[in-house]
C-alpha cells in the first residue's frame, strides 16, 4: 500500500479549480446538512516564535448531495498549519505553510500526503468562488482584488470561473507585487493597477490582505459591489470598516470561527456588530434555506420586492477543514489518474 | 528546503530506544513542569466503519530541564492515528495506522514525516520503561507479558533497557503470536509461553490486550509486581479487575485521558475507584514531587516505613502526543544523522 506524495507543482496542476469549486460546495452543503464532522480547529500558541500551530482534522460525507457535481463521495483528513509572522524576514520562509494528510475514511489509509500551502490557496479562492456565484450580480463582469499576495492569484482564478470576469482592478501599495500579478494575468483578462475605491467599484471585490485596521470604508465600493473578505484569520483583524458591513449584507461561513477570528470579529466583539446583523452561513444559501442574490442590481431591483438580496453583500471567509479535505480529494483522485506524484509505502504495508 | 520521510523501516533503525526512553522521560516532565503544551485529543467517529480517527498535536519544551540527557530542545508535531477494528477482517490492514508530522517550532517548517505505526509502538515501550524504571523493585530480572501482539515487542525492548530482565513469560490464547515472540527473542532472553498467572507473578508485567473484561485477577500477581497497564485505549476497556487495582499504587500519565478512556475508566466511571485511589501521575514522580518505589520488595521492605512505595503498583497508560513528538525528534535526529530516509520538497520551497 503506497501514499502517493503530492507536492507544491503537483497540488497546483491537479487542483483543477472547476472541480474544487464543485468539491468546495458540495463540502458547504454536507456542513450544512449535518453531514460533516468538524471539531474545532485545534490551537498550539508559541508566542516565544511569534507564531502558532492549527490543526484541522475533518470528514464530509456528500454521498446524499445533489449538488456536487461528482455527487457519490465522502473523505477524512487533517491539515497542520502554521501562522509564524517573522518567517519571511528572519527564516526566509512564507508566514503560512500546511501539510495534509488524506485518508480514506473507511480503513484510515493515508491515501495522499500533500503540500497544505498550495491546497490552502486553491480552498480559498474556491471558497470566494462559491460565495460570488450565490451573492453577486449574475452579470458581474469585473473583479478588483485588495492585496496582490499569494492569495491574489487563486481568487481571479476561480472568480473566473463563476462570472464572466472581463476587467479586473489590482491594488497594492507593493508595485512589484502589483506588476506581478499583471504579468501573470494580461493575456487573459483586461487587468490594470487601481487605487482601493476603483478595485471596490467593480462588481466583485476580493480583500486578501493581513491588516489589523479597515482598509475599505463604505465609499470604496459599488452600490451592488459583492466583497469576499478573505484575509481576517485571527482575533483582531479585520480589512472593511464597520459602517460598511453594517449596511450590507454579511453572509459567513462559520459562526463560531467568523466572531472569534473572521472580518467580523472586532466589531462584534465589540458589541458594534451582532447576530441580528448576519444574514447567514454560506451553506444556508448554497441548499436553498435562504436566498441569495436574485437581482442583477445594475436594472435597479428594489431589495424589498420579495426573495433575495441586493446590494453590497459581503463575505466573511476563515476556511474550513472541510475545505482543505474536499480539495484534497479532487486533488488527489486527478493526480491518481494522472499517474503524478511520488508513491511511497511509508507505513511498511508492502505491495 | 527538504522534508525527511521516514518509512517504517527508517523508524524501526533509528528509535534508538535508550534514546528514546530518556526523551520520553523529558516529555513527562515538562507536562508536569507546565513546559509542554498539549490540546485535548480530538476525535472523528465514523460508526458507520466502526473506527474513529484522532488527531494529536503537541509542542514540548525541555530547555531548562535536567532529566533529559540530551537536553537543550523543544519540538513539536502532530499524530493523526485511527482505530478501525475491522481492518485486518475486512481489509487486511492494520486497526490502527499513524501518520507523524514532525516540525521545527521556530518556524513551523516540516522537518519529517513519519510512519506513526511504528512510532507508536516505540514510544509506548518507552513510556512502560520509564514508569518501570520509577515503580518496579531495582532488582527486577524478570518480565510477564500479557498479549503477544505488535505492542508486545516494544515493551522487552524498552523494560530491558531500564532493568536487566534475564526471564520473561510470555501470555496469549494465539499461539502462533506465542511462537513468534520467543522466536524473535529466545536468543537474548529466558523466553517461554506461561499463563496469565505465570506472567504475573514476575517482577514486572506489561498488558497490551484491547479486553473490555478484566483478565488479570488480584491472585495473577505477585507482591510486589509493578504492572504496566497499557491495552486499555478507550472508554469500556480495562485489562485488570477492580480489586487489584483498588489494592495496587495506580500512577497515569494524565487525569483526563486515564479517566475517560484508560484502565481506569470502567470503575472509575461507576465511581468503585475515585481520585483518591489514584497515587499521582508520572511525570510527578519523575520530577520528584512525589516517590517512587523506593524499597526491593524482595528484602521485605515495610510500606510504612516512610517515603517510597511498596507492594503491587500500576501504572496507567493512555499515550500522550508529547511522547509522539519527543520520540519523533529523536527518529529525525538519528536519520539525518545518518542520511537515512528520503528527503523530499513537499512545499516546493526548492534549495
Amino acid at each position: 500500500m503506497q501514499t502517493l506524495l503530492l507536492n507544491a507543482d503537483d497540488v497546483d496542476e491537479n487542483a483543477r479549480m472547476d472541480r474544487v469549486i464543485d468539491a468546495v460546495r458540495g463540502a458547504f452543503t454536507a456542513y450544512e446538512r449535518g453531514n460533516a464532522k468538524m471539531p474545532a480547529k485545534s490551537y498550539i500558541d508559541l508566542p516565544e516564535y511569534n507564531g502558532d500551530f492549527r490543526s484541522m482534522p475533518a470528514y464530509l460525507d456528500v454521498r446524499t448531495e445533489d449538488t456536487a457535481e461528482d455527487a457519490g463521495w465522502d473523505a477524512a483528513g487533517i491539515k497542520w498549519v502554521n501562522v509564524h509572522t517573522d518567517n519571511p524576514a528572519d527564516h526566509d520562509l512564507p508566514t503560512v505553510m500546511g501539510t495534509m494528510i488524506y485518508s480514506d475514511p473507511e480503513t484510515a489509509f493515508p491515501l495522499a500526503i500533500l503540500d497544505g500551502t498550495t491546497l490552502t490557496m486553491k480552498r480559498t479562492g474556491a471558497a470566494a468562488a462559491v460565495a460570488t456565484d450565490e451573492l453577486a450580480v449574475p452579470d458581474a463582469t469585473s473583479l478588483g482584488i485588495v492585496g496582490a499576495g499569494v492569495q491574489s492569484y487563486t481568487q481571479l482564478e476561480a472568480i473566473a470561473a463563476v462570472r464572466d470576469i472581463d476587467e479586473v482592478v489590482i491594488s497594492d501599495l507593493d508595485e512589484e507585487r502589483v506588476a506581478d500579478f499583471i504579468d501573470a494575468f494580461e493575456g487573459r483578462f483586461d487587468v490594470r493597477a487601481g487605487s482601493i475605491a476603483e478595485a471596490g467599484h467593480c462588481d466583485v471585490l476580493s480583500t486578501v490582505t493581513p491588516v489589523e485596521s479597515p482598509i475599505v470604508g463604505p465609499d470604496d465600493v459599488g452600490d451592488h459591489t459583492h466583497v469576499n473578505a478573505m484575509g481576517a484569520d485571527a482575533e483582531g483583524k479585520h480589512e472593511l470598516a464597520d459602517d460598511l458591513l453594517l449596511n450590507a449584507t454579511v453572509v459567513i461561513d462559520d459562526h463560531e470561527q467568523c466572531t472569534h477570528s473572521g472580518e467580523i470579529n472586532v466589531p462584534y466583539a465589540a458589541g458594534l456588530l451582532t447576530d441580528d446583523d448576519i444574514y447567514g452561513e454560506i451553506g444556508e444559501i448554497v441548499v436553498g434555506n435562504r436566498p441569495g442574490r436574485t437581482g442583477t442590481g445594475s436594472e435597479g431591483d428594489n431589495a424589498g420586492s420579495g426573495a433575495g438580496i441586493d446590494g453590497v453583500t459581503v463575505f466573511d471567509s476563515t476556511g474550513l477543514a472541510i475545505q482543505d479535505v474536499a480539495a484534497a480529494r479532487v486533488v488527489y483522485e486527478q493526480a491518481d489518474d494522472n499517474d503524478n506524484g511520488y508513491p511511497f509505502d511509508l507505513l511498511g504495508l508492502g505491495e
